[in-house]
């Protein structure tokens, strides 16, 4: 089934942003899910985004879950708005091993400065999926 | 001046394990310098770390934030020692646009189990340094 | 109903803990609930809790946040055992006014050494509940 | 040697604020010293501050963290200003044991709408300091 107009002119704008991050290209993430408030975005394994054990690395994980975290405050404001981060905090609760990573991003609070966001980023393998990352985000938003 | 043999192996030891982590390589990031208790990184400028306004990437100022913490901390740490990232928090305090990254790791407390570090982010061009990014994080040790 | 014998014993060992810390009853505080991994902590409006501009202060909300996410990790822990907070975050998205604070707290991971707890502080008037604050906690297991 | 007039109008000016919040005169803390860009607040030990373990409370120790934080920015704004915080992030690094607590809030930015200060929190003990916390925290102005 397609997408509802709206959800296609959404994830449209979010995509036309994302696309223009050149850290997400090099990193090999891609946009998986838009939605009102909540963004997902998967990053695979591979050698060039690991630490000194092979795990992803946290600056890996962390740089996915900014990206979704600031795009699921941008689905909720008007076009031609930015949002820039002020700041975040992450716990990283496992090691980050798998397939691919999940970061969903889920607003918690839209307001007319500033968002804040709640991140959660998933290690997947097969069916497996096991957190290995938690956050908090505060955003401000930027013209519109 | 050559280093002391001291400063040499400590360099060297740090070194072995930031070779090794695949992200730094992808990014273009290079240890620039290791002392105890304080590492430098540096990350040039490129369409490959930035995002959709062209400035560096929040999770590209992170990756290497959280890299010279926990160099840092692992500075103070006895041979075969590893560190891992239990959480940071950081603040993008500026627009990151400059030639390249300086992040600055500096250990606040080493303690047996966990360890406190503040990371600064400058952005550096010519003899211009703005401050980009600020912030804290806590390590913990395994094995060693 | 009478709670569980284990549900009686549970909220008799944090009670005991919380009934010695002193701030607690200096705030006016009291043990609303506690369930495993899940504590909440009541604190009624009064004049020796606000800030300048006569809300909760920031810091009279950061204290129950602090112990209903301490008191959430105990929960989950053999008896003997206590848990210190390594480091929290706390973000204050409303002004806090109300009749009365709930802070809950709720374990996102329950690990060997280290604990990471969820906070929602809610101001509460009559049948209107706010979100007033909300953070992530980091916390060490000690003894036990 | 008497203060300048400006540092005394400064000082009047933050401690009009002080003087005002409720839970500062609950806990016995005090207004110490004033300067632009850096404050100082301090809590004596009692039993009215304290944990479950007899050290002060991590609540007691954030509210003097976040007032001093919230007055050292206030202290670079004009006027009429109110500053609110929005966040912050703080590290427990040694159990908090002394005669007194010093807590001192220090500006790393201070913006047209966001300021950034971190803060550290000193137990007092004759002539010997132990820094117990460290801390980074994100301020908004109001009106001004």
């Amino acid at each position: 089934m397609a997408d509802a107009p709206d959800a296609q002119a959404l994830r449209a704008r979010i995509a036309a942003s994302f696309d223009r991050q050149g850290l997400m290209t090099t990193l090999g993430a891609t946009l998986a899910a838009v939605a009102p408030g909540e963004v997902r975005i998967e990053l695979p394994y591979g050698p060039g985004v690991t630490q000194q054990l092979g795990y992803f690395h946290a600056g890996a994980t962390s740089a996915i879950a900014d990206s979704a975290g600031g795009y699921a405050a941008l689905t909720l404001m008007p076009e031609g708005t930015e949002v820039l981060t002020v700041e975040y905090k992450i716990n990283l609760t496992a090691p980050a091993v798998g397939e691919h990573l999940d970061a969903i991003g889920t607003v918690l609070k839209s307001g007319r400065t500033l968002s804040v966001v709640r991140f959660e980023v998933v290690a997947v393998t097969g069916d497996d999926r096991t957190t290995v990352a938690l956050g908090q985000q505060t955003l401000i938003r930027i013209g519109g």
